[in-house]
């Protein structure tokens, strides 16, 4: 049987999971489906509990497991540890590191229901599609780091082997070759020499993928474009960092960071999670918004277990939900239709 | 008698600069103010005319003059030399980074006329009126880079030494303190050694300033936050590369990077550049959008000179020709009040 570890984590984590799995539960039961699922401690939850942030068998679990279903980790509660042992790095980031995890996969879709919830003109997000894929194991994240003295000073290393690159640009092609068939190249090669790097083996692996049309641009222009034309782009390709800050700012296309699902990747097997953090202000209130996780989940069932029906269904559920006027608190809109968490999960399993 | 040097560099360069010399000559000559201008190459044109982008006159004349008005560098006929020969690395980082200005200051204001024109909805944009201070001289565009064998890598060190940190955030709660005392100090301490050194250093200078309200914002959240909320931001104070990447996106908010000035500052002597590019893509069809350029000159009277009117004045005169309904085409709006660099030049001569 199909292993999921499941590691809810801290804060509104707690909140959006149970919504996921009672999502799952429905559509899998409908299908015939069997799945195992086990939960895990991981952050703060597993530093409170465990002494730290990534304990073994939780570790272990999510090595032999098909998929990792993860809601959010973190909180102040733990900021005051050493770096290295607090939630992110050593839960999150660590993990990522562990599983290879290099691909990370952010689709970005309006939903016709959520443009008046816009901060952009409808008629600049309106036909919002595209993908956002982002290296996740290299750059800034993970090379050495520290301090030095005499003159007191801190760095970091942004470092990337032609390894790295190179299967992360394979992937995005591929992926850009099912789409639209766009492919951006982000980097800031009129600075940095990793992305000068990372432009040579763009340009190097183009003509192995000759139906997809692929450009080069700068992050601060990326950026920029994001905001004045997102429907310019389909695929984009980026190192760690820029993705990171890439993917948040285009979250604000989709309507909110709140719908914003994700999908980790090494071949077959991935880590889900929803793009957000986990929320501190609203944690245990049941006001926190599990759409980002309930479609992480979708994305589970279609990119490791190939269920592509199944995972329609949740979308379309989801879709169903905002068509009929009911949201969660971050989303604005009619306050007589406002829903907590679980009733907003709830929803999705009676729309299904 | 002060003396400016004008280095117009490529591409618009040469067209924006002059409308910006133009409207400084009504300004000064009204009020009787003497400037010695003198111009000098800089980029692709110093490259093709003295075989590199930052010839030793130039270097010197900026070391001497009390200001530097730039245009714009860079264009694809460079783009094949060796990265450090490039406009970019070997032109402005060079004279950013010898002339030591650490400081790159960007003002985004909503102007009421371009309201309409931006991409953000009107209840967003209407009263955003932020200031981005960037670091300049160091971080990721200053630290060592290079590649390896063995595996094959690139690399590229963040790095900041305490005084380099400590020296623009002083900056940053200075100017904070004299407009609405709210500073946003952006790193991503999550993650990167050098955000944790940076925020050390915040709150360690933060009790001298007590009138100044300091917040920290992770890099991705801040990105969010420009798009979702931006009037929340009165003083942001960011790292090189962060800094690159968020006032590009914070161009948009003051409805097109055509209108963003920006000052780099070492002490009371300043470099004075428009935010965007050279446009190979417009060059030399008089189409580019000078008011960048002259907003950056009007910032130049201000910031290095004190001439605090001088400088209001030309900033109202491109408030009252916009309010006219003139724009260049890159602003949009109605086709039969698009004019050309030249003549939007003498329109913002004509309103002083
Ligand atoms: C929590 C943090 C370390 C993480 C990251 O920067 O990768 C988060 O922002 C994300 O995007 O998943
Ligand atoms: C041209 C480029 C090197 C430069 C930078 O990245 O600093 C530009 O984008 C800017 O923001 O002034």
């Amino acid at each position: 049987m199909p292993k999921i570890a499941v590691l809810p984590g801290d804060g509104i984590g707690q909140e959006i999971i149970p919504e996921a799995l009672k999502v799952l539960d429905a559509v899998l039961k409908n299908s015939g489906e069997q799945f195992q699922f086990q939960e895990y401690l991981i952050g703060g939850a597993a530093i409170d509990a465990r002494g730290k942030a990534l304990p073994e068998d939780t570790l272990a679990a999510c090595k032999e497991a098909d998929a990792v279903l993860l809601g959010a980790i973190g909180g102040p509660k733990w900021d005051t540890l050493p770096a290295q042992e607090r939630p992110e790095l050593g839960g999150l980031l660590a993990l990522r590191k562990e599983l290879e995890l290099y691909a990370n996969i952010r689709p970005i879709k309006m939903m016709p229901s959520l443009i008046s919830s816009s901060a952009l003109k409808e008629e600049i997000v309106r036909n919002v599609d595209m993908v956002v894929i982002r290296e996740l194991t290299g750059g800034l994240y993970f090379g050495e780091k520290g301090r030095k003295e005499h003159p007191k000073a801190a760095y970091d290393v942004l470092v990337y082997t032609e390894e790295e690159i190179r299967r992360i640009v394979e992937f995005a092609f591929v992926l850009a070759g099912q789409r639209r068939k766009k492919l951006c190249s982000v980097d800031k090669a009129n600075v940095l020499e990793s992305s000068r790097f990372w432009r040579e083996i763009v340009l190097d692996l183009a003509p192995q993928y000759p139906e997809v049309e692929v450009s080069q641009m700068y992050v601060d222009n990326a950026a920029m474009q994001l905001v004045r034309y997102p429907e310019q782009f389909d695929v984009i390709v980026t190192e760690n960092m820029f993705g990171d800050i890439l993917t948040d700012l285009a979250s604000m296309l989709g309507g909110s960071i709140g719908m914003l699902a994700s999908a980790s990747m090494s071949g077959k097997k991935g880590l889900y999670e929803p793009a957000h953090g986990s929320a501190p202000d609203i944690a245990g209130q049941n006001k926190a918004n599990p759409l980002a996780t309930i479609l992480s989940a979708a994305m589970m069932l279609k990119w490791t277990f190939g269920l592509n029906k199944e995972g329609q269904l949740i979308e379309d559920a989801v879709t169903k939900v905002l068509d009929q006027g009911y949201r969660t608190a971050d989303l604005g809109g009619d306050p007589g239709r406002i829903l907590g968490t679980r009733q907003m999960g709830d929803a999705v399993v009676d729309a299904l």
